[in-house]
């Protein structure tokens, strides 16, 4: 199997959330076919077909897709099918904003961790999750089986909690510092820019004027 | 001058992050060429190529690109070359967080008004920032020239603010809410799903299973 690009899961990850959506509105019989789903997102249908076709076959010519069996089988495609153990690093704004957004349980990304450097915060539980101290990155990140780190610290800090996050066998980062983090190749990094979701707005803008 | 996809907007945006910090590294006389470029970024030269033919000729053959040169056309495309003025509705975490994100400032990107229902909060002066209530909406955008809105409110808030926000005038709005906003054509609607970003990484952890 080609491996598709990262722009390909990207979009997968934008199908997977309108097939939840028409599913709930349609009911477990529905079934829809990429012309519907390229309108419905304004996405090109042949890109469509393009980034389903990295995985096999899907529904019958004509008929289009079940939902159902879509929307299953992108979830187990993007590693959603089993329960994956996160930690949070920064429990300040953003990471507070991060520990209640709901979105991650609904497709089975669960916070099992939050790590902060501040001693008022160290011990508690926020949200049903216990906050620990930065020495316990590698013992906590271990005992809970957790691949995937979310840091929302503070840009001067992020580095040094990276670093304890690899050395505890993490295996991937999404990164809201605003800095370029190094890390092995066997980790994946992905950075999070706040100001470029914005940017796409500011070209639509002053490209109407 | 055909219109370029989203995609290619969401990718400008990257090669201007990118050359900011080139820049800041090797100093006004730099030059990189579009093979350099894809390296450093990870994505195709063709492609890189592509994004920018939509806006013109940048460089010479065999030469590459003056960075300094390239930085300021692409953020001209990318209509940052002048101030733009934003409100935020919403000062939970999210929103708090959002309003003392740096990297929208750097981008002539000013958060000029804040809105929340909290009567504690109303009349407070927040990091530089006003915070009023939501029935201001409608003056203080247009006293303001507010053309951009940032949504951090509760879901079931959402679409009254949208609705005040377009009867403000407001043309383009960047939502943090988990709903689909009802909004005029006119006006453009960009949503930030912060679980498709964790989903890039968790389909790279199970693809290597």
């Amino acid at each position: 199997m080609k491996r598709p690009p990262d722009i390909s899961i990207t979009r997968l990850a934008i199908y997977l959330r309108f097939l939840e959506d028409y599913l709930r509105a349609k009911g477990p019989q529905a079934t829809i076919n990429s012309t519907e789903l390229a309108g419905f997102l304004d996405i090109n249908h042949h890109q469509i077909r393009k980034d389903l076709s990295y995985f096999g076959k899907f529904g019958k010519q004509g008929i289009g897709y079940p939902v159902e069996e879509l929307k299953d089988k992108i979830s187990r495609i993007l590693g959603l099918g089993k329960e994956r153990y996160l930690c949070l690093c920064g429990l300040g704004n953003l990471g507070s904003a991060l520990l209640a957004y709901r979105g991650f349980k609904q497709k089975n990304l669960n916070i099992v961790a939050v790590f902060d450097n501040d001693p008022v915060k160290i011990g508690r539980t926020v949200a049903g999750v216990k906050v620990y101290g930065p020495k316990a990155i590698i013992p906590v990140v271990k005992r809970f089986n957790i691949d995937i780190a979310i840091v929302a610290v503070p840009q001067a800090a992020a580095q040094d909690i990276a670093d304890r996050l690899i050395k505890a066998g993490i295996r991937a980062i999404l990164n809201f510092a605003p800095l370029k983090l190094n890390v092995p190749k066997r980790v994946r990094l992905r950075d999070v820019d706040l100001s470029a979701e914005l940017i796409n707005l500011t070209y639509f803008i002053s490209s109407l004027l």
